[in-house]
């Protein structure tokens, strides 16, 4: 069997503080590290450490990339961005061993969770999150737009609050004003919807509106959106900004 | 405007090695903590930091309890396992400030976001949440059962991955084996379920299991339940863990 060991490493939506010590230790330990140019920027650089920085749209390869560099007896970290396994690499790297030869079966995989943009854009405002909630990628590159359309509509009916990622593209502008115009047909207009860009960098920006004023040129790609549930609520406060959360209490109970 | 502050703390599944650097600090400056007692019991003790722990039920009376401390001026922490805005205290913090005295929303007040445990036992066992998803509570202490009934099918219909919070307790033993006999009526038998007991602590314990065989008395209530969607996998490792992933791309994308 392989000495190899690769890590999928979380690094959470931006600054150190929300690097968990378990990813410290894994970026720490790794031979090598392979991501997307900018998560890769926010390893401090180490003597001694390879990095093999590739484009975003070239997940499969980037991981087998990975992969490959581990089976040859290496430790391997793979840089992902907030959480591992939410709409990042984890998921592309176990595709990559599913497709992959069969040594790359044997190699020690170890994902390491980290705080996903949703939970630091809730904790940010509150917590809109705070009853059941779904998490949906805006993104058609992998799957048909009809399928995030039947998506939004059942979760809307369901009564789960809701995060977007990947909300808009270049090669996509108008498809996030369909989603809120979607979302409109199934709930009040009064229904809190969170913009929540770059946050936990130095330039993160927190906007909150009500369904009725949201609209697509509100976000862009570093936006991660929360839409509330028929019962979130905003509490006011003088002075501070407000907070939205949605109760733990729900329906008759 | 008071000088008092109160952080919500996330500290993660379990051990400290989730617990993120700005956790550690917000734990760090506060001169009391509050928290059910076996998340303050994580926390380690500190000279002149008082300790006041509470019975797991009473969320919104430790709620009001750290406010009233922090209106007072001090800068107190509230602990929360897992990731505070996720079926813990955050909520319940913000339930107190909407309906307590006017003096609890001029604090500062910061939510501290964790590793909530889904993603702690997605990694354990690959990328099952690597989709869309969604999180549900199975608790009806405040919420009817048929919502929760109503969600369970219509996350279901909508593809989600689903990971499910409080599956059991002494008071309702058997409503999780009726939420698998309604998934059973809406999902192929061969979908994956995954229990996550006490992930991230030295007892953790995983299992997988298809939705054929998935039974109420394989969890308890450390237990956090993934269930994957008709489009989620099973990687065969020889002499290694299976792996579960839910792919990147979905329906004819």
């Amino acid at each position: 069997m392989s000495a190899g060991k690769l890590y999928v490493v979380g690094l959470g939506p931006g600054e150190a503080r929300f690097l968990t010590p378990e990813a410290s230790a894994a970026l720490g330990e790794a031979e090598a590290l392979y991501g997307y140019a900018p998560y890769l920027d926010r390893v401090p650089a180490r003597d001694g450490q390879a990095r093999h920085a590739s484009d975003n749209r070239e997940e499969l390869a980037r991981a087998g990339a990975a992969l490959a560099h581990a089976a040859g007896g290496a430790t391997v970290a793979m840089v992902s961005g907030g959480d591992p396994g939410v709409f990042a690499m984890a998921a592309a790297v176990i595709e990559a061993i599913e497709t992959g030869p069969a040594e790359w079966r044997a190699l020690e995989l170890a994902v390491v969770p980290g705080i996903t943009a949703m939970l630091a854009v809730a904790a940010k405002c509150g917590a809109p999150l705070g009853h059941d909630f779904c998490a949906i990628s805006l993104s058609d590159n992998l799957k048909p737009w009809d399928v995030i359309e039947k998506r939004l509509r059942l979760a809307a009916q369901a009564g789960f609050a809701m995060a977007f990622y990947n909300p808009v593209s270049k090669a996509r502008p108008h498809q996030l004003d369909t989603a809120f115009d979607i979302l409109r047909e199934e709930l009040a207009g009064s229904v809190p919807v969170i913009f929540g860009r770059a946050v936990g960098r130095p330039d993160e920006r927190m906007r909150v509106v009500p369904l009725t004023h949201a609209r697509g040129h509100m976000a862009d790609m570093a936006t991660c959106i929360l839409v509330g549930s028929a019962e979130t609520r905003i509490v006011e406060r003088p002075g501070r900004p407000s907070l939205v959360y949605t109760p733990r209490r729900s329906g008759d109970a």
